[in-house]
């Protein structure tokens, strides 16, 4: 095998916003800062703040105000710190605040677009362009996000090319970088290689982030899938916090320990504390009441705590 | 990516011999021919069915003859049963028994095999040597077994060209086939297929199989890393049986469920009906007191449960 794999990745912690979003308990403002606090002295250089969504809908993100506000008078230098924006409400919210990066929530599924944001992909993107050129008259980065990139709750599985669709759609609405979300996990490195391949015809590289769940073991194989396609930049959140809203009891998002003791098996570069990490993700999932929802975290502590039994 | 995997892959339950030898709980024989017969159904070809063992060290293995002859008396049609047999006497009560296949199993780390079973490396292959010789003469087939190829857990990384020499020496003692073990699971696709590059210099890939441990969640990364080498035999353990001896609460040997999804969305063939060995890996955790430690089966049971709850 000569496939060569970056040298380098940034990941984008996703666990404050995406991860706690779908946690049933709403967690403390305080709690939310001082994980986010704790991540960026991990070596985390992206981290996803809050979600400036109504908090009739999502409850867990009621004190986005207070978390972007008092995460930025705090800031870590060279951290960014990006904050969901669905629509142009959210965005001036959200800007009011201080975002210097904000995020889009497309799909390329149109029954999940039309069941989780009640209108069609087409009307999505619509309601994006607002938010893209009021972002742009700011100087605020937009980051996009495609959801149900390999396949659908509702619908089974989605076409590559539809996914290359959205994908240039946000792009040429202005968005640096598009993630995408393989939002229940059905992906493995086949189906992921083919998606990326039809993504790629459109749009370099170098502006894809691989968003993988875990729901069924596989995100780490399509992460090390993605690496041989060239992609560089994933989303991860730490403790795998937020498992997953299609099935109670399994696994949602990848865990940021897996991916960056992939990373650094490999020889790949995050410029992240896997310790410190790993820390990290008992610490929050303790405040959660439960053990990490990553295999790495549990092996790391287990080897830790017999380690700790010897002495 | 154009790299083409292999269209059809043999699968090794080897559930009922190493993960059951590495449960606490001694599994009463009626449950293990039972977990066998299961197996068989599902559609497995080749499971191995208990190890030839002195009592005094793997209790959970005592009922070692009782096992293998009711399997044997009971096999399904173009099934193997092997069985594990660590030296001459073990063969020879293996062969009393009735088996037509067995299994050795060497180190590829001088200080596991020193801790592991008291003797060096060139020691334990000698030892191998008139079990090869009488499985020869008495028509039965061999298998052999390296552990430790990328790891160790007293000596860290494990040199591929160590592994290709154990494994090499296995083959010319005349094991139809190699399982490489990471035993400790510190594999990551990178490291493993570069063990795999030194083996099969020495080794046809067709004489090899992969054997893989989940302890850090690397395990389906490491398979779809090992496909791409062109290795098309899995070990794998129904339910995740067994765990990790070297870190407790660990998981230890990759789930046959979880093989089987990642194959069989990738459109690989393994002859095996997932829904049977999903239930078969529910029924054995049930029995262990215990969830599977799959991803795949949790996922899939809890769905199963809610489309329940939605009737």
């Amino acid at each position: 095998m000569s496939i060569s794999l970056p040298q380098h990745v940034r990941i984008v912690e996703v666990g404050p916003r995406d991860g706690l979003q779908n946690e049933k308990q709403v967690v403390p403002a305080d709690t939310k800062l001082e994980l986010i606090r704790r991540l960026a002295e991990a070596g985390l250089k992206t981290i996803e703040a809050t979600s400036f969504v109504s908090p009739k809908w999502v409850p867990q993100m009621g004190d986005n105000t207070e978390v972007l506000t008092r995460v930025l008078a705090a800031a870590a230098p060279g951290v960014d710190y990006p904050v969901l924006t669905p629509n142009l409400k959210g965005f001036e919210a959200a800007l009011a605040a201080g975002a210097k990066e904000v995020a889009v929530f497309g799909a390329a599924s149109e029954s999940f677009s039309q069941k989780n944001i009640n209108c069609s992909i087409a009307e999505s993107l619509a309601r994006f362009r607002p938010v893209t050129e009021a972002a742009q008259a700011a100087g605020v980065k937009v980051r996009g996000y495609v959801s149900c990139v390999v396949g659908c709750p509702y619908e089974g599985e989605i076409a590559p090319q539809k996914v290359a669709e959205v994908a240039e759609t946000l792009v040429s609405m202005g968005c640096y970088e598009v993630s995408l979300g393989d939002t229940i996990g059905s992906g493995n490195p086949v189906t992921v290689q083919r998606m990326l391949d039809a993504v790629m015809r459109r749009i370099p590289v170098t502006q894809l982030a691989g968003h993988y769940h875990d729901t069924y073991g596989m995100a780490v194989a399509n992460i090390f899938a993605s690496l041989q396609m060239g992609v560089a930049v994933f989303d991860a959140s730490v403790g795998g916090l937020g498992g997953c809203p299609y099935a109670a009891g399994a696994s949602g998002n990848v865990a940021t320990e897996d991916v960056v003791w992939l990373l650094k098996g490999m020889g790949i570069d995050t410029g992240i504390d896997f310790d410190a990490l790993v820390d990290t993700a008992a610490w929050i999932s303790a405040e959660l009441g439960r053990a990490p929802a990553s295999r790495v975290a549990r092996a790391v502590l287990a080897k830790r705590a017999q380690a700790a039994q010897a002495n």
